[in-house]
């Protein structure tokens, strides 16, 4: 026997548009979590009219709703409780306009990261936004958290590229602020109320993305340094003298690229054993004088010492095995337990507050260790602590992360958000007036 | 004999920090009133705690306050009532603090924007975000409107370049939000309330700016061109071709070229009668390089007939002079009535908009002349609406230039704000729900 919440979704929005309790063991909880999903049902409307339906369905029953994208966030914020609905937004995928000369297109949130690569770059277009989880994640779950990922140096976040959304308020109110232009100052920008909020104050539903041309090359290389200062100077280098056509410069301390390369893990194209590594690439217009310019720069930091090793990768799979060991860090997951982290601070705290985490890490767990890596241009770095031997040690785990992070006024979560895992957490980050804030706007 | 308000101010922050309303009448209103300002009195704290106090103060005396940057703002909104009291940022313009690795400053909100250019160019940094009004608003200013100007297609607008802020609300409490970071996720970010809304919400008393490398070298050209069609191509190929080095894109209808140069006005270093014009910059790293780049690309543009004049200044001097053209529309100004606008709208629509509204405005007034520029890259207009013949005709210009703006979803506002003038319209913009939001988030 059907409970009145489903039968009136049901009946709503059609049979196959809700998945049962029994149906929903059969999916994953998400990308980090092989467990069976356990509601109280799946519900996927395929127009912003049913995702207001089913909002105002579930309010009058006072059914409680998760909204679930890609399931791909490191922080349990689309994990839904035994009681709960699942709203899930895979059913809207479409594309509905791609403007070539304004630069903007038009998507359904539901949409992963990939396909809008894909069909942008087929009208010659670039949506930059990128991270290792674009073939699942959603442009609605890109918004919600305001995603970042490898790119951000250049484009900024996703509150960056968004120009105009659609979002359903919980009582099945629909806001449209469907922007197209760069610039519009009519008024609040309501839209920054709901990118990296989550949806905790609405379900995104449509989304005006802003483009940028084609890139027509692009160099890659990958290089290893003695020294965090090295590491800093040739940022700062590489930001002056590739005029803006840097796009991404991610570290991985020796550790990290120790443990994902060798046996079991990816071909490690040069010594294992250097105290820094870099991926570095750049985006421009002219392939020859680009790709002569970008040599130019690395032999300069060669001369200089700034760098002590380069591979420079001759093909798309050289390119892409060197960002496999960036992105791809699975040999790091298969012993656990392993606590990821995302958090952010100042570059000139970096060094000092790694080597702080470090020893404390190794001070309560004799076989511990924390792997690090990271966006550091975006002040972003992201850590894997393993404490090496078995049980639940993340509440410690989280102590030797973040409590050394208010001294640096550090954040707790750089680009993955909240979520479930990282409330209590939040005071680190924030002063008690904000939180305040932050509760008064959900109660609005 | 003193209003208590008064005598509290001053008992708290010292008499040097009021001045008193005969005192004012000593100052005009702003850049585009010079009637003496009139107002209770204008008080000038010099730090946050002073601001936090004036709004305390003002509170318990249930005195309406209004804050003043740079009072360059084209819609009013700095313009006090006699009946209130102005805060003023005057006081408040000391750089606390410039991380060079980080590419961060940090500043009391009062300083000017000319000011913070130049201390960050004897840095070796950029604060890109640049417009005519630089020599006098103020950094607080250009959050409060999300100022845009002339950088906003290679920097985006003032919201990008905002990575921290502190802010006073009302009943005086002190909203700190200084991140350094580019990325903070933890929790909602509530800084995004502060930026464009105008003052309505808080006074913004300090900021976290975000620098860029000085450029190091720069080309500037002024082109003419025979259709829209073509100005929007070239901008196209710009975008790709010098990829990522363009800084401006600076479109001229030809009239309003013809009106600010030839006698009285600017000097035109080329024939007056093209249908459209372009000042355009690009700045990079490579002097040379980047100079053949840019010379190679405009004389295929002159080849493919995309463009069918072009100079390109020689010395600073000259290229000063290229962009006073664009910049200062000083001769524009001296018959009155003239009205200013600040429109965006789909690059793809603009050609049919501005079609329309010159139609209107000629039909309206026999001598009537609507005198168009703009920054199309962001989707952004500035239109002059010169009914040509004595009255107070604002209405119904505002009629002929908002009305058809309705049909392309444009906005009302892109760069200047709402401030007093635009209230009325506002809906044109903005739906209801979202003007109902609007004001549930002020209240609150």
């Amino acid at each position: 026997m059907d409970m009145p919440v489903i039968k009136a979704l049901t009946d709503a929005l059609g049979a196959d548009a809700v998945i049962s309790r029994e149906d929903l063991a059969q999916r994953a909880v998400g990308y980090w979590n092989p467990n069976p999903t356990t509601a109280r049902a799946l519900v996927r409307p395929k127009t912003t009219e049913q995702v207001s339906q089913v909002l105002t369905i579930c309010q009058q029953h006072q059914q409680p709703v998760i909204t679930q994208g890609g399931n791909t966030g490191c922080v349990q914020g689309s994990e839904a409780n035994p009681e709960e609905i699942i709203l899930s937004l895979e059913r809207m995928k479409s594309i509905e306009d791609i403007d070539v000369t304004g630069g903007t297109a038009t998507v359904q949130a539901g949409i992963t990261l990939e396909e809008v690569h894909n069909r942008m770059a087929q009208a010659g277009l670039l949506f930059p936004l990128d991270l290792g989880a674009r073939g699942t994640c959603t442009i609605g779950g890109n918004v919600a958290t305001n995603a970042g990922g490898i790119n951000v140096l250049r484009y900024g976040m996703m509150r960056n590229l968004v120009l105009g959304l659609e979002a359903v308020l919980s009582d099945g109110t629909i806001v449209s602020s469907m922007n197209h232009m760069l610039k519009n100052n009519a008024g609040f920008d309501l839209k920054q109320l709901m990118i990296g909020t989550e949806g905790t104050l609405g379900v995104v539903t449509r989304v005006v993305l802003k483009l940028f041309p084609q890139p027509l090359s692009c160099h890659t290389a990958l290089v290893a340094m003695d020294s965090f200062d090295n590491v800093v100077s040739l940022l700062t280098t590489l930001q002056r003298d590739l005029a803006g056509t840097l796009s991404a410069y991610e570290v991985m301390w020796q550790n990290y690229f120790y443990a994902v390369t060798g046996e079991g893990g990816h071909r490690a194209p040069m010594d294992r054993e250097y105290p820094y590594y870099v991926v570095l690439e750049c985006e421009g217009a002219d392939p020859q004088a680009d790709g002569e310019r970008f040599e130019r720069v690395l032999e300069k930091a060669f001369e200089d010492s700034v760098i002590v090793d380069a591979v420079i990768p001759k093909s798309e799979t050289e390119r892409r095995a060197i960002w496999d060991i960036r992105e791809n860090f699975e040999p790091l997951l298969e012993t656990q337990p392993a606590y990821v982290y995302d958090v952010s601070l100042p570059i000139r705290n970096m060094h000092d507050y790694i080597e702080q985490v470090t020893a404390g890490v190794e001070r309560r767990w004799p076989g511990g260790r924390c792997y690090v890596l990271g966006h550091i241009a975006d002040g972003n770095l992201h850590l894997f602590v393993k404490p090496g031997e078995q049980g639940d040690f993340h509440y410690q785990s989280d102590e030797e992360v973040y409590e050394p992070l208010t001294q640096y006024a550090g954040s707790v979560s750089a680009e993955h958000g909240i979520g479930k895992e990282k409330k209590q957490w939040l005071q680190h980050s924030r002063t008690a007036v904000e939180i305040e804030l932050m509760k008064s706007l959900k109660n609005l």
